[in-house]
């Protein structure tokens, strides 16, 4: 069992404290920028307390994980005042170990692959964790926390995971901005989006399956140019969407040369 | 049962022939521009003729499906001989009705909304059929043909059915293409891209369950500037990802504005 703050309450910190929480590890402080979002948190923890400062000298916790948007870690790491020997590690996919230096020599990367909602729980046994730290002692201590959640722990230097956090945007952020486009297309029209739900189930079911590569259909790769021709025409109205759907076609048919 | 002729071989005949018989349906005939594909089907159907030419009068079919590339249909439809009273669908997403004309007067749409590959079955009785036809009997008969294989029917005039397409690029082969991006960027690292595979699962779930307005994460729509940044910069190898990065990222920006 560890003792474990949590420095942040956005969607990483909520569900990653309740998760640890649920393996029996006990969250002793949170703080937030907003204490009224610590507040939030907090209610939904045992026994947590909120901290409205970062002297954490009095904390009983010996990991102190920040999840706070990346471009607050750095100062954060800088202002951080820990109790001796304490571990502190951020949930960064995509910043360097190195900013959190000025908190501890014992530091690391604590880095769930997954995308996370409030009011939305996460399964974190299949979460893979991205793991580094600047010792192997304090590389254990964070690989015992990540057992307790997932079984999928890796060892990846910053270099790769932020590569691994870039590709994630595309197959998670990008893939749900384009199911955001289909929607906002049938819903002018007054056509239910969970019209396409099964597509979208085999779509996904089958790239994972016979990989992206082989799943592909469509007007693009057949190079059928009328349809392009006309679906762009179609998106007259939403210049940004006929731009994507342009671009995205290229692209595909690059690929498709290629391959 | 019906009698029917393919005229196509294509991954949507190849599917749609296959599952038309395995409800008891009977294909008379497989055309397609080139015989050895039409071969290829017939291999796999039970009694099914190669046809090479486009005069069916002494054909025993009834209905007759056109599963060629856009671009194709006009043309057949123009060249086709029907026996009396046939008559004669296209299965595209894109094309009107009217194309059908000179070949009969009974003519129809008959649209799987789906992503179909060869060696690769799908469960058709999920798939929404879109159909529109010249007449109410017309109608019926293909209403007919397909509820035998899908329980959900949906009458649908060319130009909703035109933006269903659409829709449907956006959701199944860009989904497709952002899942094959990121294996590309994978790939080059070293990193094996099933490490996304739960993360991929939770999007699409998330954003079926939530809607793709509420299930949107990551740098972005945080407006995690610096992130967004330091992933362009990353992509600098590959301009054309860099373009589609930074265009869907203001996208995701622009809609969550507005939201």
């Amino acid at each position: 069992m560890f003792r474990i703050s949590i420095l942040g309450s956005g969607k990483v910190a909520w569900n990653l404290a309740q998760a640890l929480e649920n393996e029996g590890h006990c969250i002793e402080e949170v703080w937030s920028r907003n204490p009224a979002h610590a507040n939030a948190l907090v209610d939904h923890l045992y026994a947590a307390q909120v901290q409205t400062h970062l002297d954490f000298s009095n904390s009983r916790a010996s990991v102190f994980l920040i999840s706070v948007t990346d471009a607050a870690v750095e100062e954060i790491a800088r202002r951080l005042i820990l109790p001796q020997d304490a571990i502190v590690a951020h949930t960064s996919g995509t910043l360097p170990m190195e900013v959190l230096g000025p908190a501890s020599p014992a530091c690391g990367v604590f880095y769930p692959l997954q995308t996370f909602s409030k009011g939305r729980r996460v399964k974190f046994d299949d979460v893979p964790f991205c793991l580094e730290a600047t010792s192997p002692e304090t590389f254990n201590q964070l690989h015992k926390l990540a057992a307790s959640l997932s079984k999928k722990l890796f060892k990846m230097d910053s270099a790769k995971r932020k590569v691994l956090h870039l590709a994630a945007v595309f197959s998670c952020n990008f893939t749900n901005h384009m199911l955001r486009i289909s929607e906002k297309i049938l819903e002018k029209e007054g056509i239910d989006a969970q019209l396409l739900n099964p597509l979208i189930e085999e779509t996904i079911e089958k790239s994972m399956e016979a990989g992206p590569e082989n799943a592909q259909t469509g007007p693009a790769v057949r190079r059928d140019m009328e349809v392009v021709a006309a679906h762009i025409e179609e998106l007259a109205a939403s210049p940004q969407w006929a731009e994507l759907y342009y671009l995205i076609s290229q692209d595909i048919i690059r690929l498709h040369k290629e391959k």
